[in-house]
């Protein structure tokens, strides 16, 4: 983090700390972009499954009152919501920016991050599953991420080159890589999206993604890297 | 709209067409920016529910792939997801901003929008409760709701001025009062929320608020205006 980039931040800051579960989503989006900002950080593991869920003891709703991560320590604040966040890290930390220079652009990249963090991730997130229940919660996450798909494959139909929008790498990005591991985990099957399956292999092998995958998180069980 | 503020827009320009329902959250959000920064618009209705939807004939899905409203035609292109939509109009039209300079305040504001308009909305929209069913969609919709507003409250109990944030109104205004529309129709309990309410009443006689309301929409039925 260079702080002449950043007037909120200085040397004595403590670096930041990210509240995560290996296998949130929306954890998974802040982790690309600290990551892709190069912001160090610690990370306070979250378990959405022990004890019925760690977001829910009282010490962690007083940091997140929505019971769910990412949440985000920086700069002497706690921040909360994947895409406040984001955009948080643009506003302060420019550098290798996450959204681009053009206005349009920029609206097709909020488009698709929506697209995926509305429309999709809500309706197939695990507190909505638990309440789907076990028996349809398959096939109600394969429908809700079927239905967002189309849209976003569309979407990038007009506005994608090596990635999401263009060939720089954007928010957009951060959300579709986490969404595509959502898709494969509820066997939707992804032959009829061809842009988002070429954009996820293309971004597989960037060091910045491949850091913040769920199975290089210091609380991912050794026994279930893939689950 | 003064062109001044708007290097995509010149005076040959059409006026911006909103593709809109009068009970859609979605599209009530952007009408309020709209009007907020007083951006001429026509409205073009989508019934969501005549002839099982329009949003899903083939001609609006070419407007919008995730066959939902709103979509907003404006200086040339087409765009969909309200808040992306808002942060255009923001980036374009900067008179009456909608979110405050100070880095953190906007990210709060950014913070409310999102419980709302990806913690709370898209589990209460009339497509997802189709798929819930006839039976159970009220006690569904109440449950998302409460979960939400209890957050959105505690965040506005150290954000909240006039308004959601400080006292200016912003983005988190424009998706508040629609929530709590949404809110009341699902006989949700609102006495634990005094903030909201506060907030709600405050804005329930601003023009820019009022003229966005449902019951003001050319395709609000003229016997149900407070369904």
């Amino acid at each position: 983090m260079s702080t002449n980039l950043c007037p909120n931040a200085s040397s004595s800051d403590p670096q930041p700390i990210l509240y995560s579960y290996w296998r949130s989503s929306c954890s998974w989006r802040v982790r690309i972009a600290m990551n892709l900002k190069e912001i160090p950080y610690d990370i306070k593991p979250i378990s959405l499954i022990k004890s019925g869920g760690e977001q829910h003891c009282n010490e962690y709703r007083e940091v997140n009152p929505m019971e769910q991560v990412p949440a985000l320590q920086i700069d002497g604040h706690t921040l909360i919501e994947s895409v406040a966040i984001m955009h948080y890290l643009e506003e302060t930390r420019p550098q290798r920016p996450l959204l681009p220079q053009d206005v349009h652009k920029r609206a097709k990249v909020r488009e698709i991050v929506e697209i995926i963090c509305s429309g999709i991730q809500p309706l197939q997130n695990l507190i909505v599953l638990i309440h789907v229940g076990e028996e349809k919660k398959k096939e109600w996450a394969q429908h809700w991420i079927t239905r967002g798909f189309r849209a976003v494959e569309k979407a990038l139909s007009t506005s994608a080159g090596k990635y999401c929008v263009g060939d720089e790498i954007s928010m957009a990005d951060c959300c579709l890589v986490p969404q595509v591991f959502n898709a494969r985990r509820f066997h939707v099957d992804l032959r009829p999206y061809p842009i988002i399956l070429r954009i996820d292999r293309e971004l597989e092998s960037n060091p910045a993604f491949r850091a913040a995958h769920p199975s290089n998180q210091p609380d991912c069980p050794p026994e279930l890297p893939n689950k």
